[in-house]
């Protein structure tokens, strides 16, 4: 066990996209379990889009993070001191432990991962929370009938990925939009999306609408921007659209200048009767058992695959999370702190 | 009976604010009943904001009026011929008649009116299209819950003023947004309503939220614009918004010069969880007899309550609904035909 523990703070709050400077690598003494503790010493870290909206001090779903904090996520570590008769050093358990090497819980809110049924860092991509984004966003408003087509933004996330195989599950056509060929190429020749569109081709929404001859009946926003606008002449009366996240709008400064689009929208709500939602997973708390047993059960049956864009070391979690909200990621981006 | 069919038909498809020029009113002979089919004798003839977009080209989910062909409305008549065995001469009964004297129908989505259970206009407002789009919307994708609190736009209108009627039998709290301090006293003094607000006064936005001391659960859209703009900042996490009508963009010509809202709108629905829903009343066709026997049952008890704007006689049809879509009626506006 090292005797310090790094940690990565919010230095300053990105003025629009993050820089290396808005972060800060520290060294800490390793915290002391209290009674009914457990210190969990952090193998893998996940670096997801929200966390941009956290270290901003605009209101939302959740408090920002502080000037000087670590920055939030969630991780799988493992035990190595435990005051707490449910966990025992060894046991590798999720926490929301943040950009650090270590961190002391009660163990509320953690649950324990079994390396036997699937690799670690699952629980923190298509086994945890953004697998269970997709499997809450499309069942519950989405709502996919067969024959339906079903579009998903950053579809070679691990939300999108999983959208688009629970779609066609579900007998529906899955078509996917992401950043580049390589990606394209992952979502029809290894996911079995029906088709996958780039939404960096200069014919783009060309090529979006002959990739959706009958239209769009669900649109899985995780995007928002240019692929939204493409999308929404698209839609189908009836169409669901489930507001995961706009990640090309996090990083944004000011009122785009543009004309107000907002009477067209809400006209085009009215007349295509759309139902548009916006969520974030724990609004489905409840559905957590139903989702681990139905996608592990996919997971191990091989109806579901994922991948895994592996970042080794702690002191690369800042420049690997400002590629995140730039696509630069194949696959659930996590880092291995130790 | 008349030997005469008058009739009002497009004359041009009106640019923004219609015109009397962009109606014409004709006299044709007054069509006969083939078999099986009733001529109806216009008694009464309902005007709505719906109508704006049936006068356009632009694809909604009705197909337009044409040039030349009597304005969409529906009507209730008298049957003064029948060659079918499911109506007699002198039965009131609902159709789709448009704007003119006479009409011939299979009898096809009509239903008998009955004028001892209450008056026959009735069927055109808080007991026909607009008191069931009221409550359909309302409890389908609104659902209030007791104390929460229920906005309505137009609400001095025959959708609004039933919305907040029946937000308050739910046991939620009315505030009534409406144009001018008679129709806001009418709300309040008259209605039932806790709170009226007059969009047309200065201070608009302030009174809004000092009437909405806990936010905004549910807004019923029926008017867009400004109304929503003051609505926005005010709604609360998990806030559903049933989208009926943006009656204050339905003369717009263009794409409004200000900044574009639509990523901030799609912000405040992923943080804010809002649920923004485009409807019909025909959505919901299958609750039509709930409809009917729970708000009749209310007006009965005098736990509703309606109020009309009567017009005298169809010629005077173009100009009430000009004046209509500016909220210069008081109430459901009817044109009494004959």
């Amino acid at each position: 066990m090292a005797d310090k523990n790094r940690r990565i703070v919010l230095a300053a709050r990105p003025h629009g996209e993050p820089t290396p400077d808005d972060f800060r690598l520290e060294e800490a003494p390793v915290p002391e379990p209290g009674p009914g503790e457990i210190l969990l010493r952090t193998r893998w870290l996940s670096l997801d889009p929200y966390m941009r909206g956290r270290m901003s001090a605009a209101k939302s779903y959740a408090a920002s993070v502080e000037i000087g904090a670590p920055i939030t996520a969630e991780t799988v570590g493992e035990v190595v001191a435990s005051n707490n008769p449910a966990f025992k050093p060894g046991d590798l358990v999720t926490a929301f432990a943040g950009w650090q090497d270590y961190c002391v819980t009660d163990g509320k809110g953690s649950r324990r991962v079994d390396p036997a049924v699937a690799p670690p860092s699952t629980a923190l991509g298509v086994l945890g929370m953004p697998g269970m984004t997709a499997y809450t966003g499309l069942l519950n408003i989405g709502r996919p009938k067969a024959g339906e087509t079903v579009a998903v933004a950053a579809a070679s996330g691990p939300v999108g990925s999983l959208v688009g195989q629970i779609a066609r599950l579900k007998g529906a056509r899955a078509v996917g939009i992401a950043g580049g060929p390589d990606k394209c190429r992952y979502l029809t020749e290894e996911l079995g999306f029906d088709a996958a569109v780039d939404h960096r081709a200069a014919d783009f929404p060309d090529a979006l609408a002959a990739a959706c001859p009958g239209g769009i009946d669900v649109y899985f926003e995780n995007v928002g921007g240019a692929v939204f606008d493409a999308v929404m002449p698209l839609l189908n009366d009836f169409a669901r659209i489930p507001v995961c996240g706009l990640v090309s709008a996090y990083n944004a400064t000011e009122v785009p200048p543009d004309p107000d689009r907002l009477p067209a929208l809400m006209r085009m709500t009215l007349t295509k009767r759309l139902h548009i939602q916006g969520f974030i997973v724990w609004d489905f708390a409840s559905q957590a058992q139903a989702f681990r047993e139905e996608v592990g059960g996919w997971l191990k049956a091989g109806r579901v695959r994922y991948r895994e864009d592996v970042v080794e070391g702690l002191e690369r979690a800042p420049e690997a999370f400002i590629g995140l909200l730039k696509g630069r990621n194949f696959g659930k981006l996590v880092v291995r702190v130790s």
